[in-house]
């Protein structure tokens, strides 16, 4: 177990209110009365979650993405934030807390408070959100039934392509770049489908590893289909679309995409969504008895890649 | 002007919403239909806040202290809190969860959720805490008025003096090294004050400085009487009750007391709290036309001394 996993247990073991969801969520699902309120709290740490000389902006963009994105899988309308912030160099301040402030009017979300301070170590930056959820029924990672069917907003792995094309290390469309700069959390299609999913979260590490996390989270297995799995013509175009390939993009992160299970009976009403948000929402597999995850294409079984994509803690 | 004061105007330009306070309060007050929020977040930076030799479990009782103190000041009870940890020492670690576990309970706030990351530099560690104030009318710094009593709860300079113990700096009773250790932010006292006054905050970083950040919130002058400060028995065994012993005590952080004003009409109210609760209110002073802050005892007008406590961002 890491060092991570082993300290997360720790506080699983006190973490025991029902709004915390056994630390094992994307976000806290506080009732109060009849509101339901949604926290999420992520962190970004300099030169381990992103670049040194990564543009102020886009970290800012970032951390926004990441916590918007886990109230998205909630159904979460995002309310407001509080910043935590090491202070550093100047400009670099100027330019995140201007980047930051167009993406907080974009998603019309309100910073209220928060912490700056100085230190002498690599900046950590971090926020926290609270949104607001209909409730009852805040969608979890842990309502997967056997026979739902596994859905996946939009398309996976250009943001990794994108970041790949930025270390010099393909070569691809300035689309796949945006992808990854400007990542797009997938607030108002949670909203629309959270009351009709079985289980919801999003892909932020790399298909494959959260959707382990679901099937664990959930006590069933998962099978996915690689063939069906949805992939940008840019994507395309610079990765191919090759089981390698295909691999490469379920194991990217950055997709801050939707993952979510839904029983048959939802079909229709789901791709009536997918239409009206013009957000293509595709069937990429199915939940099974078992555990654990099933890879398949048109050549039958495939292995496990030996990564499932990024790993890290997150409560 | 600091970087950081600089920075928190930049961010001061866009934290419009009422929620926000003008990041110049204590937390952030959300309202939410009839119901009353409110949130703070505040940081604590390895070799900046505490020692990196430091007990664990002390640094959790802090970290959980000064936020504490930021909802006892608006009247708030403290319902759940996020976390978010840069991993280190696993024995650390597990010290520090055992810490914020017992602490957590004797408050009776349930840990919701967070984010754990590792990181090459000192620790930084950040908590969320949410709480619930009786609405409407959550107090604020900016509402004394000229004529207003100043009141303070407890007694002040305790901690500072505990500080100096332990650097070997100073010697006096272990009480005041547990004021340091064990934090005691005025919860109840808040709740009950919170109706009474007409501005209320949490002196963490010194009473002069604290009181001088009220006045400017209240455009307003503050006029302390030295003479009346409350000083415990082991702060004067200590260091003495003179006008040096109280400028020290004035300007020591980590007191985690409560300075709030009332109308004169209030004082035989507070009186009854401070009774029921076991705590010394005392008024050190008076709200007064004008600005900054005035000092005097029994000789006369004190000057300001050059250092009114501890100088950081917080919002």
């Amino acid at each position: 177990m890491s060092a991570e996993a082993a300290f997360i247990d720790i506080l699983r073991g006190f973490a025991t209110a029902p709004a915390a969801r056994g630390l094992a969520d994307d976000a806290a699902v506080l009732e109060l009365g009849d509101r339901v309120l949604v926290l999420t709290k992520d962190m970004l740490a300099e030169g381990v979650h992103y670049l040194p000389d990564d543009p102020p902006d886009h970290v800012a963009s970032k951390l926004l993405a990441v916590n918007l994105s886990d109230l998205a899988a909630k159904g979460a309308r995002p309310l407001a934030a509080l910043l935590g912030y090491t202070l550093g160099d100047e400009a670099w301040d100027r330019a995140f807390a201007e980047g930051l402030r167009a993406d907080l009017a974009a998603h019309s979300v309100s910073l209220i408070g928060g912490d700056t301070i100085a230190s002498n170590g690599p900046r950590i930056l971090s926020l926290t959100l609270i949104g607001e959820a209909r409730g009852p029924g805040v969608p979890s990672r842990a309502g997967a039934r056997p026979g739902d069917d596994l859905w996946l907003s939009g398309t996976i792995g250009d943001a990794g392509a994108g970041l790949a094309i930025l270390r010099g290390s393909l070569t691809g469309s300035d689309d796949l770049v945006s992808r990854y700069r400007i990542p797009r959390p997938r607030l108002q299609a949670g909203r629309a489908l959270a009351t009709l999913v079985s289980a919801m979260m999003d892909v932020s590490d790399g298909l494959l590893i959260d959707a382990g996390r679901m099937a664990r989270a959930s006590l069933i297995g998962i099978e996915i289909d690689l063939d069906t799995l949805p992939l940008s013509d840019a994507y395309i175009a610079a990765v191919g679309d090759d089981r390698a390939a295909r691999l490469r993009a379920a194991t990217a992160g950055d997709d801050y995409e939707l993952l979510f299970t839904a029983h048959e009976a939802g079909r229709g009403n789901i791709a009536e969504i997918g239409e009206r948000l013009a957000l293509p929402l595709t069937r990429i597999g199915r939940c099974i008895d078992g555990t654990g995850l099933t890879l398949t294409d048109a050549g039958g079984p495939v292995p496990l890649p030996d990564s499932l994509g990024w790993q890290h803690g997150d409560a």
